[in-house]
């Protein structure tokens, strides 16, 4: 599979090489390896920039406003996001798919919706894979985006160089709860449809929860009002995304930060590797489903079962 | 650390054994796989209801008035809630320490906030595990609440006997991707917050996304209309929930859905316990740091690091 892919085409930043090399990391296994190996000492020149938000916050328009704001600038501008649907359906969702068939036809802006097959994971890999990928084929900017707050969600936009949180006004009780849950993982806040009644009650609750986290030597996290509609606020997001660079490289923030997004991603990794091989084994996918009807019906626990598995594999 | 908890108490219903037991399951490894194997025939009497949907949507309120109810019929009632806050700060948010405080004076009602410690996963499972535990403890309805539409979230709220999927009028262009993500889970749609507008709008939206999933054979989810603030549309709820135990009960699409609830638990507590069992080998966790060191450093791919970890431990 990877000898479809010419190397040269997509370090020159071919689209449909991208493209393809996007599917083997999906694909996973050695493929995806092999593809990696090649793919590593190319990357590290892309600032990555994760978004993530609740539902409703209007995360789309926001991405593409600011993609439209580099693309003037003159860069390349690379966008992974993550598909809500794939779990169960496996497929891009409409309003993906039509973002796609616009952004697509600009050759400076390149958009992949990442699907998963099945539950055995490999989301966050593969995700983190195509970032590298659009980083190696020579995008200056990769934007990661994800709809949901769930916990892999979350783990991709980390490890990105920038994640930036948007929220909207007024989005009830939950906000509390959303605001707990993303709060450590900001490093600029976006309060979206900022014209919209009760931006400045938003704002300093923000900054009240914001002020309570901070340290004096740490980076305090701007708040950036957008309309993103109407294209309002997106080059003050783009300073506020510098500025945090900025700040990144002369500081020793970063190195802690890389350190542990280095140690995330190898063992989710290991996690998908050591599965992967347990279930390639002769037998071994044929007796996890007798072992699973038996669960099913109650005549087995999981553990039991697990052990099973563990010591006739000799693990 | 199960030498300190009584089976005896546990399975009479005691509120602090029941803690202490969701404890030793959040706390993985042995301990928690020999109180399953203990607690594991003793489940199967509870009739399991997950509740899922966008932040925003007032789960929480729902989910209380709806216990509420079932213990104005005499029933006990657990509820386990996934802590967005969780795999950053680690603790209960605000909101649930609250809820705590005023659901957990009731003895008939159990709340439980499930915490995460670190990256390493397993939220999934002892999730599974902490209902169980409640089912074995004599509680006839086990609650289920997630906030987010993450992957995680969603294979959590799969497991449950019932999925009740939470909608509110009017929350913009999102709502058709959350939709696109939670079609094929939810059991019972329930548009909360009905007294808002654009409640009919949304109805029509969601009739009309079941009617195109919808085959002749199968369940067609019923739509009910709360106001959960207000306790309006939590008996409809309670109807409408029962409605699809007595469907399935008759029907031949309950098994198809246990096994594969089966399979995917086991697959999950495989895939813990394969890493577990690889990190609590000699040297491998000070190896995975210099790994990630040197990952971080671009000094290595990933995927090579991956390869040594597996090579030298012989898998």
């Amino acid at each position: 599979m990877t000898s479809m892919i010419r190397m040269d085409e997509l370090f020159d930043g071919d689209s449909r090489s991208i493209a393809r090399a996007i599917t083997v990391v999906e694909n996973g296994g050695g493929d995806a390896a092999k593809l990696m190996k090649v793919v590593f000492p190319r990357t590290g020149n892309a600032t990555i920039i994760g978004i993530t938000g609740s539902p409703g916050a209007g995360k789309s328009s926001l991405v593409d406003k600011l993609a439209f704001y580099y693309k003037e600038k003159g860069e390349k501008i690379g966008i992974v996001c993550i598909d809500p649907s794939s779990p169960f359906s496996g497929g891009a969702i409409l309003g993906d798919r039509i973002r796609m068939a616009t952004l697509g036809l600009d050759k400076n802006i390149f958009i992949r919706s990442m699907a998963t097959r099945g539950n055995l994971g490999g989301l966050s890999r593969s995700t983190v894979d195509a970032v590298a990928i659009l980083d190696a084929a020579g995008y200056q900017k990769v934007i990661v985006e994800t709809v949901g707050v769930g916990q892999d969600e979350v783990e991709i936009v980390k490890t990105a160089d920038v994640s930036v949180v948007v929220l909207v006004p007024g989005m009830g009780d939950d906000i509390q709860a959303i605001k707990a849950g993303i709060m450590e993982i900001g490093d600029v806040f976006v309060i979206n449809k900022a014209d919209r009644e009760g931006v400045l009650r938003t704002q300093k609750e923000l900054e009240a929860l914001l002020s309570l986290a901070h340290r004096p030597d740490m980076w305090m996290p701007p708040i950036v009002r957008t309309v993103a509609t109407e294209s309002k606020g997106i080059e003050d997001l783009a300073v506020a995304i510098e500025a945090y660079r900025s700040f990144q490289s002369e500081s020793d923030e970063a190195n802690p930060r890389r350190q542990s997004i280095a140690k995330w991603r190898l063992i989710e990794l290991l996690r998908e590797r050591l599965l992967t091989d347990l279930l390639s084994r002769n037998g071994t996918s044929e007796r996890i489903e007798t072992l699973a009807g038996e669960i099913a019906e109650k005549r087995l626990d999981a553990y039991s079962a697990v052990e099973e598995l563990v010591a006739k594999n000799d693990l």
